[in-house]
């Protein structure tokens, strides 16, 4: 059997897998970042252990691909730089590194590219032309697929939706600006709120803080269902704001799907309805009838079945 | 010889030229909209006027393209509706009716990506792998060339920058929508601003408005030429706005030449400082250093050079 190797390096978890030409993942396994920090141990890891996997399955492994969290230089499989990883990770080769370790074709991308490249050939933008990915979390990432290609643009940047501004000003942004979308959708926004709406009585939300000895959007999200009504403004507040930048992205770019992805995308019933409303208010009418904007499907595979869908691009 | 026929269907004129390979126009005329107003007549006006001038160049026209001011299927080559041209123009199958009547291959579509093709082609973006236009004037239009691609989106919309917002709130924009970057930065925008500067003292400004009988943003260029204070401020203003809405499309598209074209853009010289400080703010580091945003070179004849390029996707 002919399988493909799919790899999405994080800041805590390496997760690996095999997946099949029909994006179904047949095995799979996770490393400690920690324990493979820099470009050394990390090719040694991951191809040990692909390897292993292989033989275990009775497969053949044809090409691999990564997703990892940084600017890369995806044509030349080359990462300039990491974030959330320690150590030596700039200016690495990673592609030749590993093909010279595992002897078939690897590829090198951007995380959120290779997510956005399983949905679009699996998941939620399946069959689409034009599609525009967005990861809620800690950050707020985005990759767009545009005549079935990804767009990496001059230097592999391309997509940083959350560092489009919806405001002329706003609250200071993890890059240090004010007005980016991020600063009003990601976690850090969405618990900045929680806890000015907790000081001002969101009772349910303060019982369940309690209860948990932490704050975390699913918390939030929790509070919202059990009827908390400052939880629930906090998520209508993220779809406002949500909403002003994907009505942009809609009017730039005239795409088929919206695919909302990431840990905050869980939250999706609470902040969905304001989303939608503020599209039909910002979005023009007939781009607006031609997208679907829906919730990511692969979720904890994305990486894995991206990272084979980006290793065929080397095939 | 070979040549294309490029259409410039505008709301005052139709400007029509043959156009060779190299992107030189050989000659070209200019005909009334309102003489050719419905399909019929513009069909039959710009096909014996283009027969005419190919006769007189004794030359082979190819093919042709037109770009139109509407909504537009370029793919089916069929006019969804115009704006700003009067009559008949909804559901018009323009590139089938000019091939019946002109015996070669014909194209339409929307002006401004026909422009920004030009550009693209034989302008200022020649070269480029990813250009981004955006034509500044009683509207702000946008269209980008991706992976050396015109992208079209899902219906023919895509592009409109101008209607990106840049605000949460603002003037109130000829969308009916409030913080579009078009209800800053477009003529009408800066006309009101122009009045407001008059009344609050703007001495130049008003003395060459008694003079010419008239406020158009030229004359507002030339108070600001010549040291008009609050003048110089409207360009000043301008260039934030406009650079607000273009760091969020290069911090999106990571694009490699960002092109400034439409008549508002003959006073560069009084928006650009501002515009570059608020670039070097609003702006990604390093995708700022990977484009360079530039004034249209191709004026008046881009339309013309535009729609041979059109024409040649048609071959």
């Amino acid at each position: 059997m002919n399988l493909w190797g799919g790899v999405d390096f994080g800041g805590t978890n390496i997760k690996l897998g095999l997946v099949t030409r029909q994006g179904r993942v047949i095995s799979q396994t996770t490393l400690l970042t920690r324990q493979h920090p820099d470009p050394d141990t990390f090719v040694q890891g991951v191809a040990s252990t692909l390897r292993s996997l292989a033989r275990t399955q009775r497969a053949h492994l044809l090409a691999v691909g990564v997703g990892a969290p940084g600017l890369i230089d995806a044509e030349r499989g080359r990462i300039h730089q990491l974030v959330n990883v320690p150590g030596g990770w700039r200016g690495i080769p990673l592609a030749r590194l590993m093909e010279q370790t595992l002897g078939c074709p690897c590829a090198v991308d951007n995380d959120v590219n290779v997510v956005a490249l399983g949905e679009w050939s699996f998941g939620a933008g399946r069959g689409t032309k034009h599609s525009v990915y967005v990861t809620l979390g800690t950050g707020v990432g985005g990759a767009l697929v545009i005549n079935g290609r990804l767009v990496r643009g001059m230097i592999g940047s391309a997509g940083e939706i959350g560092h489009t501004s919806i405001a002329l000003t706003g609250p200071r942004c993890a890059c240090g600006r004010r007005g980016c979308l991020e600063a009003f959708v990601s976690t850090q926004a969405i618990l900045r709120r929680a806890r000015r709406a907790i000081r001002e009585g969101a009772s349910v939300l303060r019982r369940l803080v309690a209860r948990e000895g932490r704050l975390t959007p699913e918390v939030v999200a929790r509070a919202a269902a059990a009827g908390d009504r400052l939880a629930c403004q906090i998520w209508r507040e993220v779809g406002v704001s949500l909403g002003r930048g994907i009505a942009n992205v809609i009017n730039l770019l005239n795409p088929e799907r919206i695919i909302i992805g990431g840990g905050v995308a869980n939250a999706w019933r609470f902040f969905a309805p304001s989303l939608h409303a503020t599209l039909s208010v910002y979005a023009f009418e007939a781009p607006l009838r031609a997208v679907r904007v829906v919730r990511a499907q692969l979720n904890d595979r994305a990486g894995i079945i991206g990272g084979a869908c980006l290793a065929w691009e080397r095939e």
